[in-house]
């Protein structure tokens, strides 16, 4: 995962510009219902959202593709949003956080999605107005994250349909918190790999996937600690927008995200020992060879010296002359050669 | 002991579904006493279970076998439980908490257990409400951690039987505390093995268990770090649910669970030191070994040098011709050879 | 980015010292506005600027070159400002900070620039008055940052010229803070820089980057990190000089310099990891290369010891005397090298 | 010092079992003054102790030697402590804390000694109940430590028989934390021993005090950090226990006990940083022993190479047959040899 | 800098008996002042300063040489001071802190130097007592860094003598913290030396500055770290001792620590990135020069290989006689040689 920053020019506040990535796809999806109506439709036209602004149905508008800087202002308009809060949408990359306003709350939230194709975890920032009666949510790119709750209100099941707008918050954010959960779990597998082929056979690839893990965790992290905080705000603030029966629901949101950030933490922790261990474990490893190598190296160089010895041209070299000489100096040779491997055995250095 | 996550499906929040490892075991079991009175019966169908609600004795249902969510949801409806709730009851590996409703609180523990064979500590959720007359424990697995005081009400041993649920609740949350000082003096004694291992005779194996022994510790320290804030909660809340005069016996077990918090931190710092004084231990004695491999070839290296002088078959070299030129250059190498070996002495480097 | 500490002679507090470093420009600049009106002008004698204390128009004087303490004073007595503040406006490498007064505010700020030239960052102190209808702002040197602010309120442009002298102090600030975010691309930059070479070529250049990046860090941080404090103060300080409707732009400042303040930890942690893959890096490559050579060394030494062996000039010696003596020792060293270059094969040694 | 945990059988609740060491020793003191009178015997009835109960003279009954549990009780009958609380006082290793109870206070503390024999430290727990006029004091093993109070007491010195029970209760922990000093004062002692050697002569053993000495500061920290959790309780708790006049007493015990913990925490910060300069050391002295021998090695390797080319045996060797050839090439292999070594000097690598 | 500890025998509280080193210097100075008049006098007779000590003029009296406990004891009696205060005065080595009593104010402070000769720093306790209208100062040795208060209230330079004698306090404890930053810049320079020599000519020397560097700011940390606090207390505590309007002065102060703090803590982060870039710049000298000499041997092991193949004595080894053999063997090992060259140079092993 790439640490972006968001990307500001001197612009005065408030000025409506997309700096994310540029994407083809547009699209607005209304979902209106209550308990017995049940509404569906998809627009390019922003004004055919606007009479459902003050109905007493839940609306749920989700719009996809924020180079669309007009639609974006145009809800700012039609729903009183403060244009920093636009900004704040159009200006991805921005810290998770919440916002009360008189008759609005403001949510960021980062999307995290695992790409098989890259092998990173690729961050998306989804931004959520909840109104008295509406939620607005902002993608950056298409993703099916939120199908599952748009089948649970087609299909009337769970609860969703006899609760209001911040229910719908609930469950939108639920599913957020959901899938980091998957992510998690790939790295967690990531991590047991790791740690096999750190014991089994640690390379140089295994450092850098260690880093690249510990990066991914940074990152991750980032996204992810602040949800400690967006949801105990949620919990403490008294707002209209969000009805106390709706508390125990954030509640169960606040405790997954907990455990999200309790497993982030134990995975570094993890990771980090996991670098403790394959440094060890190269080290190790690399001294067995040269300890092996150079035990070689010193059993043959004094037999080196000793047939260097008899080498020499003196003249007057008894030895030379004798019959069993070169048998002899041979077999003192293996008596020296055994020898050191027996010494060296007893020292455990082999 | 692996990281687990909670499993979660994109189901509507309140679906019950066990997402741990399924066994064939399923019991319930049903204690109901006061001061005077004792009644024990084990049954499985839950019904049986439902005419004690409302008894002014003690009711203690302990069900075992989480994967019969049928019952868990009899229980809920029932007992008036929450969905949420039965829903953490199923997704276990919970991260553990209190909470309190109107006329019952809600606990999930983790259990700790050393298992012989894997040499690995196992984790368990037991989860437990309370209610006014009444608590009802969940486990995944049959285990006989709870017999203690299953024994203790039997035979009217200690005051169990002149206190209210609350007293049952401490006693069952105490006999898990006290089970992680059991699992804590496995670890400790496995790190005096290993520091006794890493001084006299460090092995690759050693690292590993090192490692080994920091993921051990830092999974247990995600089970039992939760347990402060569960036990300030408890002495904080005011509920109707714990009597003032069991606070008391709550505050114990708290100081019990910062014992074991330090222990595991203090632990950590030890093992993290193990690691230190392994990778000192291990390359000192490489070191050690090289240092005298390597003097070995230097001595030698010389003395063949002088070997192979004399091995030159140059016409005219006047000491080739010498009587003693045999006997007095073997001196000369031997007067270099032990110069060297005293001069390597003197600077300590053999 | 040289860690600077206020120089502070044995001077009763107050007295007007210039620590920074002395440069020739000097400039007083004044913009005066309201939403109907516009004026400005430049001028280097103070007392020009004194007749717009009191007018109901938004005045901001900004004045650049801080040796010219005599400039500093006369404001100071003109606008009633504390003496211990005129000392801290010219006693650079102050700790960002925000004091309160009755009738004034004081920001101190860290303006962060990256050299091109010396490729390092320079911090340069920057000193805010705020009063009820006037902004004074000091600078060490000419920097173009405002300029941005100054077109704004030329142009009419944003909301700037319809509000009060606190969204001015506002706009300076996010002007300063948003300059941090291109700071730190550039530090994200060079961070990728460094990652590629440590993976393809680390070289010590590469140690000393990583460093470098460090102490920058640790630079940039002790400028940002008291941000977060100032900002905390500015809205919870019931202050007549800050308006309510002011707050939620100042809120949105926060906001960026917690993400800064993110990023710049985020960094760190970055750059640490980068060091641990660097020595590993570094240690690897060198181990293959001696774990290459002394291959080479370890297969040549034996057959060099056969080679001695019948280089020696014992007189009987048979196999000197075959005729196939000389190619089957040949081959029998080249058997020799082959099965060792295969035996470190099959151990993964080669 | 050890590290060790309570022991905890799956006894109810209040079972008195001691887990300490079993000691010889049985003995209880008892010192009876205020400010005109004063009273001393030794007896091993505790029935004899009864009497003082409710005199309005302080009282000080000192215990030592824990495993005769029927004493223990017996106090507890007779003063009305809480079964927990008999049972903290049995199960040693407790960790230092205070409790408020209606009407008496208990306190646990940790005494350090500095055992010479095996030159570890020895930790001992004392429990302290202090009650509107007496103090009972609980040790496991007979130590002086209490001896300065007692003399104290029998010669009027200072103002400690003018004071009631909670002045008697500050003294004693005054000696116990002033005792710590002593023990700081050792470890102090060897971290400048061990600074010493790490830079003279560093061996493995070096690496075990260091370890042995960061394992000490663990435990003794652990005994220390919770007094200054105590002693603020003893501040901030309004208790008829202890009397206004006597806190600034107990805030002097606190500012001591806060400087025992700086002087932990920066020992440990010494002993962190004496390991880093031991492996800094140790592999510094191993390069330069591997240098110098491998320059050696490398200085006649080129030598032994020119002697093996004159060694060969071919018919047509010119330089054989100099006359000068013998010495000129004796001449070039010094000249070489000579050059290598100015070579490496300048290269600073000799 | 020297760890030092207070040392407490077992004597009572409130024993006075000084703990520091003796020095033989003892000094009384006195100086009488207000916005009017001015009187300055040296004794060595306490006595003479008690008429002073209900006047409405401001008395500074500087006390040097603690020694004298006598004179200690003496201004105890005269002034009303708690005895645990007189035995904190001598007792040196104590934590910075602050106490207020009920017509008086005690401080502790540390005073730093730099000693030129020892090339340490040097703590000496200041301790001062701020009554109504008199300062008094406890130094332990003779030190010029209060001439600079002295000579301004000679010289009735600043505001010093318009104020009372919490302005006195101010101005004294301002000096203390201005002298702090003497010397970190002084730590300051050595980091600079430190930081070139190590990427220069890393030495063992080097390590050891670095390491007594940490060790001095382990110590200053010690010193400064309480000040906050302190500073802190100041500000907040409702006291007749301290006007509202010298608070301004002590919240510069506090801004100046907090720059202090900040800046031992960057120094902390820049030594330990100092030890890090040492010990990689080392390993990474000392590999270099490893390298090199290893590919020097083994680029010559073959060639003495392939000369001892020529050396051997076989009677049939056609090579031998040939007319052109040596000069080719002697190419051979030519080409050899520079073949094995480039391909380290192709590998950029060399």
């Amino acid at each position: 995962m790439k640490i972006k920053l968001i990307k500001k020019a001197g612009t005065p506040p408030g000025t409506l510009v997309y700096t994310g990535v540029k994407t083809e796809g547009f699209e607005i999806s209304v979902i209106d219902y209550d308990v017995a109506n049940y509404k569906e439709f998809g627009t390019d036209k922003i004004e055919d959202v606007f009479p459902f602004k003050d109905s007493q149905t839940v609306t749920w508008i989700n719009i996809i593709g924020l180079h669309r800087t007009d639609i974006v202002e145009a809800i700012g308009k039609n729903y009183n949003i403060h244009p920093l809060i636009l900004e704040d949408i159009l200006n991805v990359h921005q810290r998770p956080k919440i916002e009360y306003f008189d008759d609005y709350a403001f949510v960021v939230l980062n999307m995290l999605s695992y790409d098989e194709k890259s092998l990173t975890i690729e961050s998306e920032q989804v931004s959520l107005i909840l109104g008295q009666n509406y939620v607005i949510t902002f993608q950056e790119r298409n993703g099916d994250v939120f199908d599952v709750v748009r089948e649970r209100i087609r299909n009337g099941k769970g609860i969703i349909k006899k609760n209001k707008a911040d229910y719908l918050l609930y469950a939108l954010t639920d599913v957020i918190v959901d899938n980091y959960f998957i992510v998690l779990e790939t790295i967690g597998d990531e991590i047991e790999n790791i740690e096999d082929s750190v014991i089994l056979m640690p390379t140089n690839e295994t450092a850098q996937s260690i880093h690249k893990l510990k990066r991914e965790l940074i990152g991750i992290r980032k996204s992810i600690w602040p949800l400690r905080e967006i949801l105990t705000t949620v919990s403490r603030e008294e707002s209209s927008l969000i009805h106390k029966k709706t508390l125990v629901y954030f509640k169960d949101v606040y405790d997954h995200s907990i455990q999200v950030i309790d497993a982030v933490e134990t995975f570094r922790d993890m990771v980090s020992g996991l670098l403790d261990i394959y440094l060890s474990s190269i080290s190790q490893r690399m001294n067995e060879v040269m300890k092996v190598l150079t035990i070689i190296s010193t059993i043959f160089i004094p037999l080196t010296f000793i047939a260097g010895v008899y080498g020499m041209n003196f003249k007057y070299m008894p030895e030379l002359g004798w019959k069993w000489g070169y048998p002899v100096s041979l077999g003192v040779m293996l008596i020296i050669g055994i020898s050191m491997v027996i010494f060296f055995r007893k020292k455990k250095w082999l």
